[in-house]
């Protein structure tokens, strides 16, 4: 119980800090009234469009609701509802805060880059910790009302339901809000920048381009709110998975209830440390940025190192574990390693995106010989760029395996999401210097204040690759969890098959000799694939939208291009805000519907019975696993290729190649576009798809069940 | 016996059609002295660089030859010798003939279009023919002579691995000629494309560009001569793999020997109706090429069909078999699905590359708004396009093992490849086609004629795809037999472990529970990905050193442009040569090596002993699933979508959008450029690639036996 207390201590220390920042950004100078007046236009922008998403997934919502509470009882229905609205309000909060910061961002970086940092990163620590002080809070709270309020066992069914539908709320959100937010920007990025820079040769952000608002509004709804989701979803649903896990390998045992509360502490502890980080995040003498960030990302994985050992040390001790055979001191490694694995999943990701290395420096120098050579190479780095991930999540399995087990790799995971809002607050600020570097266009600030932004704004681009690296990753090393998590609660209805008749008889074989397996496997693995083109498409229709709107104001007000009229600014968002929610919902549903899809199928074809059940239940675990092993892939790929693109432009705009204007810029322009879907909208959304997936065919177990 | 000696029939029968074909090609008119003296120098170039590949690769051979004769024997050397040779003449004699078919097809079209399909279509369905009948043969002779001659029985460890070596051997010399040609052919096409239509503003094909012989020879090493090697490989390994579950699921029963034979003389029945069907490939009335084809494909089809009934009544009848619970019948059935998915998944590659469909017309349309626009569409298309053949397989596999389990899985593909004879010939048309446009245009030939050349390459552009998309298919559908074959292999020496003392205590464990098996299927998902970025980026470089090369020659003979000068064409053949064989290399031997390291380093990681063998033997079998299950998106994705780009590029210049010249003809042009690599270098070379890991696996099994 003090446990429980303390973490939610952490949470609620999360939210003082969040209060504190937000007080602090908006004490800031907000610039002159032509300033206010753009954030003005962008702040209302995101609103717009965020109270319409909130609207229609609010429907979609409802409706499982209902299903749930059907299905599964009230309680399940209520952590559904918890993981929905925190992880929609931890979006909607920290991106209220960027589209406030943009514009004292700008405002800031009129005097220094060290003033622009400082505010932008405050405000990305707010979505931050936020995401993670938030999901904290909802699973602990939730969790402990239900064992000690209800007073139902920890490992009883109706918790583990609770906590999985909890997970499934956040899920749900999350893939609607990158999906939909993706589209948006991507379509206004995209969009914008072919009618503007290409086609009236106007710089990007330019007042007088009708889409220039809408880009500005896409930032905050998708690199902000989207990733929000995004991170939360991840951090919710680790933590209630290896808490299932924990319930599944610890049940009858004494220490069952500290082994649950494990990966919650660990999440509470790295709170603190994470908030000690952002106060590390200082502009050294050396003016890199990166460097900064670094110092606090360093200085929070060291302080949470020695907070785990205290927190394991406390909760279970170092010496062996009840009803296991491995010790805390095992426990504690495997959360070294995940700290391991995050750093350098992160050193790789930003080898692959930098502007300092080989691969970004391959793309600008491709850009050279044409638009054709540099997407060959952007792929070619695309693809590579899978590789090292790949392996460094290979290794982390074998050395947390070895160490503890299924459950070892389990806290491994948690302990890498626990460090979520460090991470998220090293990605959060990109977005608001994004929009900074706007208005300062936008507003005729002198080109100094531009410079500052955009060196805030490029590491902004490999921030934003390493974060989803990160989240992509975890989920790698997380399969192992989410399909135990499924193969153990399948097992637990076939034992319990007196209670759970449904369950009779069910043999599943996850051998892959089983051509069931191999079938699942095939079929999750088109999945990303499937989704990944529906989300490309979906960018390049919003953008052709947005392009034929442009052409219109510009041809129905010829004023504009002059600077005498206006161009109507709310047309394009609007336009594209019907448009993201529109092209948002069918890929969202394709992870949702499809472990239902394949069990019925597989079912029937299997010839029903128990038989039918046996192979349709194997058949969806190999699913779960064939949608991680091409999704990580095709998730990596496009978040750090997209990167890569995106920086190797900004490699050219700075002085190489024959700098800006020049063939090779033109063609680097062509692969940064490419890229823009690839990493903002497609890539990213990969990751709430494979999870969703997961957490879908836990709930339909618990379904079948009862 | 009898049986067999049909069965050489058959394969004799291929090589008389080809030796009558190959007369009948050479007897039609060779054109102009000027159309020869460019014929000749592309075919100089082509032998040139084959003799140089196949040295290299000897080298690579005879090192493996001794390594194999040491450990395994040298009937298990000769295996290897026999299919490595046969695979090299098979992509010898076709690329001859097609060197010598291009200029008499460019003759012939100067009269009718019919003429000129006529006589590409004869040159191709000899590489077809060969192939099929080659790899029949040396199988066929070489199963004979080891269980007739040597008297050994049909299941005995030696016949299984020597014809496992054979089938190694035919993947060796796959992956390099893949590889090694499309690096080839795509770095002269790229380069050649980028400084001549681009930076020059000369036409394709233009005689003063000095990269256009080496285009022109690209086509017939790569698309022709790398084909071949790679159909030859996926019909022998197929065989090889069929025949091995055979000798596992019925030995010790009497219709042992008909049964490893049934794979056999199946593709020697389809030879006679491939043979057949070549008679029907006629141009009708309504000039449709691709429909001339199809009246070939289906005849052979429907013919088969009848064949492949009476094979399996003459040999095994269609009752019920010995040992298994399945009938004849059943297995005619699978056979009728392997046709069926050769059906499908021809017409979804033709719809998703033809431009009479929406994902062609939509890259064209995306074309308008820009470069980028035209990427994104054609990356969209590339990963939609692995979703239907995906399903198609997935429902081949339901079905078949539902009919005769694992076997039945085997005979449907073993029945899928029989085709290959008649699909390869649709596609090795493609190289002598594109050749003879080039050299219509080089040798200043009326318009008209590169015209029907050029319609002819069009639709050599779908059946390329079309074939490309067929071997990857059958890889998918052949997954679960060269696991199975790995397994059972695995099985028996585990059984038998008192002859194979390594084997003791041995217990691999598929499950996907297990942690190494998670672990192999992220390393064998990776496989795919490192070797495309290998692949992509070996093209990129060699490109760009033809770019640099065509420059100087510009820069330092003026003449060129003006035509007063002649460009030293075997410069830039030579360039690529030295190029495309340093760079095949290293990729060809990552699959090679991948399944040794995989396994000693999981052995040495789960410690050794046969816990660490079970592990390492688990890790190992779990990759080759999922080098397969990436693989097949990866390899899909790229000559789906690269056929898609191809053919939306000749779709605007046809006249729509803006026709050639356009800004969307720019646009299409980059993406036809991105699409080169994707669609003759990574994409094909995937599906060796995925062989060669299964055949080391099931190497390193019986060398570890030894």
């Amino acid at each position: 119980m003090t446990a429980l207390w303390l973490i939610v201590l952490c949470g609620v220390l999360s939210i003082v800090y969040a209060i504190w920042a937000t007080s602090s950004v908006l004490s800031a100078d907000a610039g002159s009234p032509r300033m206010q007046e753009i954030a003005g236009a962008v702040a209302e922008g995101a609103q717009a469009y965020l109270r319409r998403q909130y609207t229609t997934i609010g429907i979609v919502g409802v409706v499982i609701f209902v299903l749930l509470v059907y299905f599964l009882g009230l309680y399940v229905g209520i952590g559904f509802l918890i993981g929905a609205v925190l992880s929609g309000a931890a979006g909607f909060i920290g991106m209220n805060v960027s589209v406030r910061a943009n514009v004292r961002t700008a405002q800031a970086a009129t005097t220094s880059l060290a003033g622009g940092l400082e505010l932008a990163f405050k405000a990305g620590a707010i979505t931050g910790m936020l995401v993670a002080g938030l999901a904290l809070l909802g699973v602990t709270l939730y969790f402990g009302f239900l064992v000690h309020s209800l007073k139902l066992a920890p490992d009883s069914r109706l918790v583990v339901d609770a906590l999985v539908a909890l997970g499934f709320g956040a899920s749900l959100i999350s893939i609607f809000a990158r999906l939909g937010g993706g589209i948006f920007t991507k379509g206004a990025d995209v969009g914008g920048d072919l009618v503007g820079k290409v086609e009236a040769g106007i710089p990007e952000d330019d007042p007088r381009n009708p889409a220039t608002i809408a880009d500005n509004v896409g930032d905050n709804v998708g690199d902000c709110a989207g990733m929000a989701a995004d991170l939360f979803e991840t951090y919710a649903v680790t933590a209630v998975a290896t808490m299932v896990l924990a319930a599944i390998f610890f049940a009858k045992t004494p220490i069952l209830m500290n082994m649950m509360t494990l990966p919650l502490a660990i999440g509470g502890i790295c709170i603190i440390t994470s908030i000690i980080g952002t106060f590390f995040v200082k502009l050294g003498p050396s003016q890199s940025i990166m460097g900064a960030l670094y110092k606090g990302l360093i200085a929070t994985g060291i302080l949470s190192l020695i907070g785990i050992a205290g927190v394991i040390y406390y909760l279970i001790g170092f010496g062996k574990l009840d009803g296991v055979d491995y010790t805390g001191m095992s426990l504690f490694q495997c959360g070294i390693v995940g700290l391991v694995v995050t750093a350098l999943i992160i050193w790789i990701t930003e080898y692959y995106t930098g502007t300092d290395y080989r691969p970004v420096k391959s793309i600008a120098q491709a850009s050279v010989t044409g638009h054709g050579t540099n997407v060959i190479q952007g792929l070619a780095v695309s693809m590579e760029a899978t590789a090292l991930p790949a392996i460094v999540i290979i290794a982390g399995i074998l050395v947390t395996y070895s160490l503890a087990g299924l459950f070892g790799i389990a806290i491994a995971t948690a302990t890498m999401l626990a460090l979520a809002g460090m991470v998220v607050a090293l990605d959060a600020f990109g977005p608001v210097t994004d929009n900074a570097g706007g208005i300062a266009e936008m507003a005729g600030l002198p080109k100094e204040v531009r410079k500052s932004t955009d060196a805030l704004d490029a590491v902004g681009n490999t921030t934003k690759a390493v974060t989803k690296g990160y989240a992509i990753g975890s989920a790698g090393l997380g399969a192992l969890v989410l399909f135990a998590a499924y193969n153990q609660d399948l097992k637990f209805f076939v034992a319990d098959s007196a209670h759970h008749p449904y369950f009779a008889g069910v043999n599943p074989d996850f051998s892959l000799n089983n051509p069931y397996v191999v079938v699942g496997l095939l079929f999750g693995g088109l999945l990303p694939y499937l989704f990944g083109a529906m989300g490309m498409t979906a960018v390049g229709r919003a953008a052709s939208a947005i392009v034929e709107e442009v052409r219109r104001q510009f041809r129905e007000k010829p004023g504009i291009m002059q600077g005498t009229d206006k161009p109507d600014y709310g047309r394009a968002v609007d336009l594209l805000t019907k448009a993201a929610i529109k092209e948002m919902i069918i890929p969202s549903l394709l992870p949702v519907l499809s472990p239902i899809f394949v069990y019925f199928v597989i079912y029937a074809i299997a010839g029903g019975g128990p038989a039918g059940k046996s192979a349709a239940f194997s058949a969806v675990g190999a699913m779960l696993l064939g949608v991680i092993v091409t999704g990580l892939f095709v998730a990596i790929s496009m978040t750090s290729g997209g990167g890569a693109w995106d920086n190797a432009k900004k490699y050219i705009e700075d002085g190489h190649f024959g700098g800006k204007g020049s063939d090779a810029h033109k063609s680097a322009v062509t692969g940064d576009t490419v890229g823009d879907p690839y990493k903002d909208t497609a890539g990213p959304a990969v990751n709430p798809m494979i999870k969703i997936t997961n957490i879908v065919a836990l709930l339909l177990l618990a379904i079948l069940a009862h």
